[in-house]
């Protein structure tokens, strides 16, 4: 297991007089895919839950769809490298996508949007629904816990929850390889999504919201803005954005009624 | 001029009743960049600035070194184009580059640390330097001009300034944009750099230390943290990095030979 973070001596100004000590920095981690013996693209990272993040992506990019399709899998940490072989021929993977390098805070499904997103986003049905207090807790206990893993700075968390639980926190410098890694987890525990949600600490862009849909949960529920595409697709995609959501306090932007006031069961 | 914000319906909790309310939303705007005739590449963008927007994207790609090199240039706001001809013959571009999509916080300059970057990346002598104070009172006033351009959240600002005066403000919901912007401003207007900074809001990796030593400024000043890979280019490239900078205080993590606690000419 590589560390997230490095020590870094840094000189503090504050008003006193100024003062040299160690500071911890966020790692960037460079971790290139190869696929089917191929290089297919090298993503910047933080170096946790690697075998996730690869997964995430692949499925994120639509090059897979279930685990099973991943015929193997070996993440050398060490190197920097994913080797994963699947069972579709090379032949069939699109060869705009080879070769490139994705930048940290971006994942490459930013290039469905345009091209072959339209096929791939899915429409959510989940009829799963939230009270304002679960959603209060649950951004309460992602602030906590991303706090008590890094105290860097320039971190982003995402987790997957069910309303009253949190399931799994997954963090990175980048807001997509957060998603990616949840996806990630997703897809190799066959985790079933229909009653999840995705707590989020980044803005909600097209892009992500993309993500969203891809993984299939119908409700997010964010500590930053969304922009007017992202609420956009979220209305022709049935997800729930709730935006600006603190420890008491939050918007809804799209499909409220997936939101109660109080517990309608008790 | 295209709105950077949209009007949207929200239902906003805060303990009281829940209260429907018209809200501000950043726009993302897809803008997609014709180099000779041919789709290079498609961003999304605030709607500002869109033709300094362009000229800085090439030349953070390494397309464009100077605006004479461009023969022509028209963006149609309406319909998200920007036509540019070089007089580079479309064979000198690199193939890869073509028909890639870009994220609204990634520019394309991500590849060039593994590929091309080592190239264009340069060393930065600049032998400018700032105070304490003057760095407290840029990034005092980024906050400040950038809470009275939108109040929609999400939104990244770069700035070209000299240590006692701020001269050009960008934003945009990317954080990479705004640095394009800026660049594309510096080579529009053929702006001298040796003696100036960057002022900056987001998070300093890698991408944005590469950028910003394409620019060619000596240092940086940024709200948000590093990260170690963009602090070993910094030290390696000879860019003053500041980071976590408020209005009174801050930390220097390289080259601190450039701050002085109080001015020496006084």
């Amino acid at each position: 297991m590589h560390h997230i973070q490095h020590n870094w001596q840094v000189i503090r100004f504050d008003g006193e007089a100024p003062l040299s000590l160690e500071d911890e920095i966020a790692i960037e981690f460079p971790m290139t895919v190869l696929l089917n013996g191929e290089e297919f693209a090298t993503m910047v990272c933080s170096p946790t839950a690697l075998e996730e993040l690869a997964i995430g992506f692949l499925a994120s990019e639509g090059i897979i769809r279930s685990y099973k399709e991943i015929v193997s899998l070996l993440v050398d940490e060490s190197k920097g490298f994913a080797y994963i072989d699947i069972a579709k021929k090379s032949e069939a993977i699109p060869q705009d996508q080879s070769k490139r390098f994705i930048g940290s805070c971006c994942g490459k499904s930013r290039q469905f949007y345009f091209q072959s997103d339209v096929r791939t986003a899915k429409t959510v049905y989940s009829r799963l629904s939230v009270t304002v207090e679960q959603c209060y807790r649950l951004m309460n206990q992602l602030q906590l816990e991303s706090e008590q893993f890094i105290r860097t700075g320039g971190v982003h968390n995402a987790a997957l929850a069910e309303p009253d639980e949190m399931l799994a926190i997954r963090m990175d410098i980048g807001r997509h390889n957060t998603l990616d890694k949840i996806y990630g987890h997703i897809i190799k525990q066959h985790v079933p999504v229909k009653n999840k949600l995705i707590v989020f600490s980044g803005r909600i862009s097209s892009e992500i919201l993309l993500k969203i849909s891809k993984i299939g949960t119908g409700i997010v529920i964010s500590k930053s803005a969304p922009t007017d595409l992202a609420l956009q697709l979220a209305n022709d995609l049935g997800i729930t954005v709730i935006g600006f959501a603190r420890a008491n306090k939050m918007n809804v932007y799209t499909h409220p009624h997936r939101v109660k006031e109080a517990n309608d069961d008790v």
